[in-house]
């Protein structure tokens, strides 16, 4: 087991699905983008594109696991090995739902009827949007590079995004009470700024693993990452 | 390894492992009818404990990863072991999302400005939890009794979950065209429903995870589990 050889290809098989791990973070980065534009130009073409990579999203994180588990059945790892494996398998599960969360945008752009002209709610999602797409390649660095630094940043940059989605969820409940034909439409825009802000917390979740990773420190489960519009974003009306 | 003393505090550490996902199922359980008998009954003081409830829930999921990683670095299981312990994780990971979606229906009852008054929607949501409820017992007796077959039969009555979801959506967003000072609670209860049709969601991941204990079989990444209003839950008007 500690031959030399032996431990190249046991090298090998730890990149081979930390390679995994970072093409799925591409693709679901590519997938969010597109979804967004998606929506924004209401572009049901681009929509379906989306929709159908989520595919190659599950297929990947199938593999990732089976090798992880592999890995664990044959090399039996220890210490960073085996905090390194595990952290492939959460974060290829983060990985997945983002991919999930991203088709879910998508399909809703494919069955809204109509448009919805609001410049102020593209920008507002455009700005959610950029913020949790940095948080997604920075941690994804992050974990290609080892990089606690960075990683304990991202987690940090995750109220911004939460702000944002408040704000966005108080700006549609206004539109659908001005204009009531808006709002099965608005009922749409609703949970798709609510995925965005999903996918900023499944980063945070990815940044607590490469934290992991580095450290040994488990993610502690004090999560206060879901949205509060539960508690603060009444309108104010 | 194999000596027989050992064999048994192995098998204890399993069981103890068990023993946790099983307590957080319960508590989960609770959560999830203590939430929904809180927002129909516009509870705030339900809604407060259960609030307070799921910190137990993310501390045991911390117990079951960390226990569980221990396992493997020491007991180096393979085979029906190893699937035991993989099992455990993900479940215990499925279970502390159920907590808090659970927790978010709380929030959004403590949140929750005035009253909504409509017993179609309380029903509606009623018969929704229960459907889930089942599910969820179901595939924690599953897990219990290694009982694939049952796991399989929770798989497969998610449809069912996912279709009243659909009809609670339409008619909320129709409480929405019909009186806009219903817009704002309506959105929160949209999201309501949708958490419990996610912890539907899990349910079914959970039923995955007992047949992967039972036979190996890693759950496909196949994912229908998503609610299809995004397709089909336009509303009429």
């Amino acid at each position: 087991m500690t031959m030399p050889h032996t431990v190249t290809l046991f090298d090998q098989e730890l990149k081979a699905v930390a390679g995994r791990v970072s093409e799925m973070g591409g693709l679901t980065e590519a997938m969010l983008s597109d979804a967004v534009s998606a929506l924004t130009r209401m572009d049901k073409d681009l929509a379906r594109r989306v929709v159908a990579q989520d595919k190659r999203v599950d297929a990947l994180q199938f593999e990732v696991e089976e090798q992880a588990i592999l890995i664990i059945a044959r090399r039996q790892p220890v210490a960073q090995d085996l905090r390194d494996v595990i952290a492939a398998m959460r974060i290829s599960n983060d990985l997945e739902r983002v991919g999930d969360l991203a088709k879910n945008i998508a399909k809703r752009v494919i069955a809204i009827d109509g448009t919805f002209d609001s410049k102020k709610f593209a920008l507002g999602v455009e700005h959610m949007t950029e913020l949790t797409q940095a948080q997604l390649k920075d941690v994804l660095d992050a974990y290609a590079n080892r990089d606690e630094e960075t990683a304990v940043s991202v987690r940090e940059r995750d109220d911004e995004v939460d702000a944002i989605y408040t704000s966005i969820f108080r700006e549609l409940l206004t539109y659908m009470m001005e204009d009531p034909r808006q709002i099965s439409i608005c009922a749409h825009l609703l949970f798709c700024a609510k995925n965005i802000e999903r996918i900023g917390d499944h980063a945070t979740n990815i940044a607590e693993n490469v934290i992991y990773m580095a450290t040994g420190v488990q993610p502690m489960d004090d999560r206060q990452k879901q949205d509060e519009t539960g508690v603060v974003a009444e309108p104010s009306s």
